[in-house]
């Protein structure tokens, strides 16, 4: 039993109800001259009454731009659906982008190769009028492909060494530095001598911001046994890595996994093996969220608000589609929340 | 240091580099008569070397559509990013829409009013050509909507007595009946009387289901004391149910929640009031995953193939999207898989 489906409103059809040329109902809405303003909000109201809106597609024609942000997500798919960290960075942005009536592209993609191509496909289309770029690495082709293609960006997390050097790119940038002090001196005053860290994705810039951070701090405060390995920030590799450490000769007495989901495989591992959290090992979560408060004992993270983060990083590039100047933030850093998975050495 | 962004190659640029008139080009490109096979042929190489790709709104204005598909997630925003749920579906959906070229338009919603809100503008300014509808609920304002407005559309996982009677619908049903008798039947072998069923939205159809299997297979088997209570998905209700649980005046012997989240807290609350599980309390999640492998003791769960549901829902999109009538798909009823969280009573 279908129906007919409804036909959507069109100038024709306010110009009739308005008693107006289609003409003026185009100069009307287009806020173009040659109308009074009587008629002008007479067309408006009778726009709204009809449920009347532009179609996307006429607008971007006629170089208003697609209405549409990107954001491609490039993580091994084994790895994704895992944390809770994307969907609540996009629940942020989404707030910001509705309020504006700006669409949210959303593309997975295997790798950096292939998020490339999707930012040239994209471009090509005329599909987006800038991006939200995640997860920055070390020699990041990403700004300089944007830079040519002309999109404006807003990189989440800054860049090694990159000081704004390209067009339209804004960078919100992360304290990853200050939070890894945060913990360490957390773990050091409890009396931890060997810590380990279980890093994510090596060619990511802030897992190496938080190595180089973790052995400046180490050598700082004296530390000789302190070092990291790298994941794919899966739970497998972390309990694998876990794994390797309890069963070695010296095993740490303080670990620091890089996300949620590491840190409570790390926490199973540990009860697997008999090996008493906090009594015996410390264990340390970045990311803190639900799993964090949730397991037996509950972990102490790294605090911090990502709905908000993902609000600021679309705050930045509304800006920049504004026709404002690239800027260079930063967002609040991390807090460390203490709770039952840390203790003294 | 901007550089001048790089142009867009146009039907010009491919006319000059192929020696024939634009006009050709285009009845080329568009797949219009008009053209010999071998300057069609010429037409297609030169556009490919010069990374030419149609515009989306000249495709959309010219009829062919917005080459996007639009999903909304309407849940309350507390409980959002908590289940790896919806990002391991998306990833299913995008193998299958990237490789038609088709891209994802996503956005978050508080509730179904805004929901709609959402397709009706997606509906007048053409952004998208189909939808993938999650959550079916009793009493589902949208079938009848995107019927109205024509929009066609995969509703994934049925609405309850729902037949098909809309227009450009297809449904991609799971077995949850099937499912909550595999989880009854197993609790039931292994001794359990008191089951208590945590359940999620009391307004999605698939809750409605779940929990009037749970009473008929009670009823058969002679069980009195199987019940069923309602939260929001989240953690803190998850836990909150457990707790009035565990201190009633008889506890259930076994509890089955409705997603992985939940049942790691009521876990985690089990072992606070030093009730062992699965020694005096068993435990069943719904929706298996990294989490339910990750706790100690591991979660026995239904596990279901996620990304492959995707992929199912989007392939049924694009047949739709094709002219294709619309179906009704039943996907693989998900299996119990037994780990150490269930025990005999």
């Amino acid at each position: 039993m279908r129906r007919t489906p409804a036909r959507r409103p069109t100038m024709k059809d306010i110009a009739r109800r308005a008693g107006v040329s289609e003409s003026a109902v185009s100069f009307a809405l287009n806020g173009r001259p040659g109308v009074s303003d009587a008629t002008r909000e007479r067309v408006r109201q009778v726009a709204e009454q009809l449920g009347w809106q532009p179609s996307t597609a006429a607008r971007a024609l006629s170089g208003e731009g697609a209405a549409t942000v990107g954001l491609v997500l490039a993580r091994p798919a084994r790895t994704l659906g895992v944390e809770s960290f994307f969907l609540q960075l996009v629940s942020g942005v989404q707030e910001v982008l509705a309020d504006r009536r700006l669409g949210l592209l959303f593309q997975m993609a295997e790798d950096i190769d292939a998020e490339c191509a999707v930012y040239r496909r994209w471009w090509a289309e005329r599909r987006v009028d800038g991006l939200l770029v995640v997860d920055p690495r070390a020699d990041d082709p990403r700004p300089a492909l944007l830079d040519e293609l002309g999109l404006p960006a807003v990189v989440i997390g800054a860049p090694d060494g990159d000081g704004g050097t390209h067009g339209a790119i804004s960078t919100l940038w992360a304290d990853d530095t200050g939070a890894m002090a945060s913990i360490v001196g957390h773990l050091h005053a409890l009396g931890h001598r060997r810590v380990t860290h279980v890093a994510g994705l090596p060619e990511l810039a802030h897992t190496r911001r938080r190595m180089a951070c973790l052995r400046t701090e180490a050598e700082r405060r004296g530390l000789p046994d302190v070092t990291s390995v790298t994941t794919d920030y899966s739970d497998a590799q972390g309990a694998e890595a876990t794994r390797r450490l309890l069963s070695g000769p010296q095993p740490p007495t303080a670990i620091v996994y890089d996300n949620d989901v590491m840190a409570v495989a790390g926490l199973a591992v540990a009860a697997e093996h008999g090996v008493s959290v906090p009594g015996e090992l410390s264990i340390v979560a970045w990311d803190d969220s639900v799993l964090c408060r949730s397991t037996h004992p509950a972990l102490t993270a790294l605090t911090r608000d990502t709905p908000a983060f993902g609000r600021q990083a679309a705050h930045l590039l509304t800006a920049l589609l504004a026709g404002e100047p690239p800027t260079r933030v930063q967002a609040p850093t991390p807090r460390l929340t203490t709770r039952e998975s840390t203790s003294r050495a």
